[in-house]
């Protein structure tokens, strides 16, 4: 025998046990007290259990079958986790559509993930009234948090059957999708299965158990998302909780004085968020300026400049950033660092369990993932299979793997500057120049150049209630970082903007493509 | 469309990631400073995974291929580790020898598991050398620890190539097999597939990192085994500390002083072990008097007193009880405790992660279980269908849940005893008894009797340098648990008998089995 060997005697009554997203709630209703809180409120994971059952029967009554695509819009809520459960435990999937997109990308990503049933906060009433005009495949409907009486979510749930039953299916059935957007061309659609999910819950409960104390989340913390639901599962992290039974507090839409509210009333002490949502509390907490102590913050989305991480600190707050994109589930990895040393904790971390990454030098320092949780493809075959090649994932980001055995990410591959034959990283300068005296942003891009092939330009956001930093000092300052080695002479951009604010994506990335518009 | 849907269009060459023993080294040489210690040997994770692709290109240029099934007989060493990576991570499977078997079970657990290769500690040899001689289909054969200057594992991996190369295959493929022991009939083959034992391995890591603090393992705690590493894979818990980076502590064969003066010098705070182990230890530091704090020992293996529990959270050990099986992979449930409430500490536990538990009231309360890895068979088609029934694995086990989820074991379906009408539990009774003054252990049996049914009959063993105990005035001591409620009129023993020893299986459970046969 040369081949691995499978067992020939199974019981013929042995259950096969499928990884499905029902099995989280295996048995966290009976041993947890602990409360979901969002709006006025607030119930118990035995309750919880229980909605869930009710939502998919409402669901079912409507029309809703195994295979269908129901699609979402809301804030972070409690409707929202229910449906992260109910739609994909009663085989169907659910799609979380981004609501920062403009009205003909939110029809696109609807039409192409083929819904046929919506749920939507009031808030999109007009937008969705308008959008399902043109849409007639979307049958159903339910409001959530609605003015409509006859259709409101907490209604039905209350006059649903507590009884639907959850069967089995493939592991493999897709659980949830959404839309990526990049800088360029249309969303893309990516898909996550049960498996998937599963494996991502379960080595990312072990991976955030397993941070130093204080820098992760366990049974006992409090948990509030500050990253919009729609957006990668919230990075995972809402499957983590329930499936530990922790106290979950969600904030609706988000409004910093109702987050810092929410902190202190309900005790959160674990969140995660973009950069620009970070700015925003800190922000709004130096009016009172009171610790923010014991929070806990994962930073993703785009890189941490460790000028803001330090200010965090300063409020109370430990922070440490984690890595992952929308194909990636979304966590790959995750910094552990020891304050006060802020630079470690602002590395994209160590890959996570089970995660295996790997930097081709021969594609400028590529960064090449597998896992179990990354999307197997995007809608169309063309784009899964430029995603994949040699059964790596591309991420399109450079990196580098530090002696300790964290990644470093350099760049996004096309933002890289290559500037008289050096690599130049858009990410360091941007780091360097927040860094800098008066500057609350900045943005770097490249511009072409005839002599030099590519040179630097950054546009600089000035700080708030400050004069605007001189441009020529803010080179002269730059230089001293020459002199230490920590970037090349060929980094100092060739022309400083300064600017009211910088674009960003719906999702809060500095927006490149429209900063490259913007100079051309 | 009324069934989940799969996705049309994966990439290609996307990585439909399997769930292989090989992925769980996937980063950790490069993310932990800790070393694995072992006798006078001690390395780092690197030198680990070093000589894990050594120990595969050994026995490959032994004639060692996939599907092949390679036995090991040995203490818990670095070895034994080795062997659990570098064997199934080949496509071979690893047969742990449980080397407490009498020569003719050893001779058939060999026999019926089909081993081609023999890796055998020195303290074997003549065993070995014995069994061998009706075995002609081991052919191959390694010594650990050996005279065997030619043979020996040490020199044979320093020479071994560093370059085999570990690839994909099924992830139902079957890792490992080993034969539980029960207390009738022959050993029965068990087996665990890749798959399996990863699910295992990060929902035990998860559940661990989330025990209250010093109650579970993490990162940086300091891991010695005390079950045999032929038992359930150690309870599972070296693939969790290697797939953690953990420092781990091999103590090679079980010597109570050993093990003391390993926990001092290596700094070992997490262990975990079977009642009589601890017992055994217990008495060992009884001279010094020493605190062993901090030390936490998950038990399990059959029930824990809670007067051995309070006797070691007196010696500065956190105690735990863990719940599970040969079957079960093992780790089912895991008890969590507030200390002093010991009694919580002593319940099976909350079932883990992923884990479902049901009590079937229709037979006598039995425990029922469903987890992703769970042995699916046994070597022969009859015991698999009878393990599982209904797609529920049938423990063999009362159980009863407690409101607060955890899980307490009452008996063994076949323990309980049934008198007067009235279910007295074995396992209840032994727990009183040895909380009287003057018992030290204690095994408890049915009679069969003609009035009543079934009696209770209790052998005692007392404790170390105090007088025999009065039979009479234990039963009168009992009648309080009466008087209180906590056991029925019927539970007071028909007979008492004072022993010098219990007989206990090789696994150190006490041997009903034997008590049977010696009340005949």
């Amino acid at each position: 025998m040369n081949t691995p060997r499978i067992l020939s005697t199974p019981g013929a009554n042995a259950y096969a046990y499928p990884l499905l997203i029902r099995h989280l709630l295996a048995n966290v209703a009976n041993q947890t007290d602990a409360e979901i809180v969002s709006g006025e409120l607030r119930f118990g994971y035995r309750a919880f259990v229980d909605r869930v059952t009710r939502l998919a029967a409402l669901l079912t009554a409507r029309g809703v079958r195994a295979g269908d695509t129901v699609a979402v819009m809301d804030w972070d809520s409690h409707r929202y986790l229910e449906c992260y459960f109910a739609i994909p435990m009663m085989g169907a999937i659910l799609q979380t559509v981004n609501v920062r997109l403009s009205p003909a990308q939110i029809d696109f990503t609807l039409r192409q993930s083929g819904a046929s049933f919506l749920l939507h906060h009031a808030d999109f009433a007009p937008l969705c009234a308008q959008l399902l005009l043109a849409l007639p495949q979307i049958g159903g409907l339910i409001v959530m948090d609605g003015a409509d009486e006859d259709n409101d979510y907490e209604a039905l749930i209350a006059a649903a059957s507590p009884d639907f039953i959850f069967g089995d299916f493939d592991e493999n059935a897709i659980a949830t999708t959404f839309h990526t957007t990049g800088t360029t061309g249309d969303p893309k659609q990516v898909f996550f299965s049960h498996r998937q999910l599963v494996l991502h819950t379960i080595a990312l409960a072990a991976t955030l158990a397993n941070q130093p104390d204080g820098q992760g989340m366990r049974r006992t913390n409090v948990y509030m998302p500050m990253t919009p639901m729609f957006h990668v599962h919230a990075w995972g992290m809402p499957y983590v909780a329930t499936m530990l039974g922790v106290k979950q507090v969600y904030p609706g839409r988000y409004d910093p004085a109702t987050l810092l509210a929410l902190k202190r009333r309900e005790g959160v002490d674990f969140s995660h968020c973009v950069p620009t949502i970070l700015r925003m509390l800190l922000d709004a907490n130096a009016a009172g300026g009171d610790s923010l102590a014991p929070w806990t913050f994962v930073i993703g989305g785009s890189a941490l400049p460790a000028a803001l991480a330090q200010e965090a600190e300063m409020a109370g707050i430990t922070i440490l950033a984690g890595y992952g994109m929308s194909e990636t589930g979304p966590v790959v990895a995750l910094a552990r660092g020891l304050q006060p040393d802020v630079a470690k904790c602002c590395r994209a971390g160590f890959p996570a369990i089970l995660v295996q990454a790997r930097i081709d030098m021969d594609k400028g320092g590529e960064l090449l993932l597998r896992a179990p949780w990354l999307t197997q493809g995007y809608a169309t075959q063309p784009d899964s299979d430029t995603l994949w090649a040699d059964g790596w994932m591309h991420t399109g980001d450079v990196a580098a793997l530090d002696g300790d055995g964290a990644l470093r990410i350099v760049d996004r591959l096309k933002d890289v500057i290559k500037s008289g034959g050096e690599w130049v990283s858009s990410v360091d300068l941007e780091d360097l120049l927040v860094a800098l005296p008066g500057v609350a942003e900045a943005g770097v891009i490249a511009m072409p150049d005839a002599k030099w092939g590519e040179r630097p330009v950054a546009f600089i956001v000035a700080a708030r209630g400050a004069p605007p930093p001189d441009m020529d000092l803010l080179c002269v300052q730059l230089q001293q970082h020459v002199a230490s080695g920590r970037i090349s002479r060929y980094a100092i951009p060739e022309r400083l903007v300064l600017v009211e604010a910088l674009p960003r994506t719906s999702v809060g990335k500095i927006d490149k493509k429209a900063l490259r518009a913007m100079l051309a």
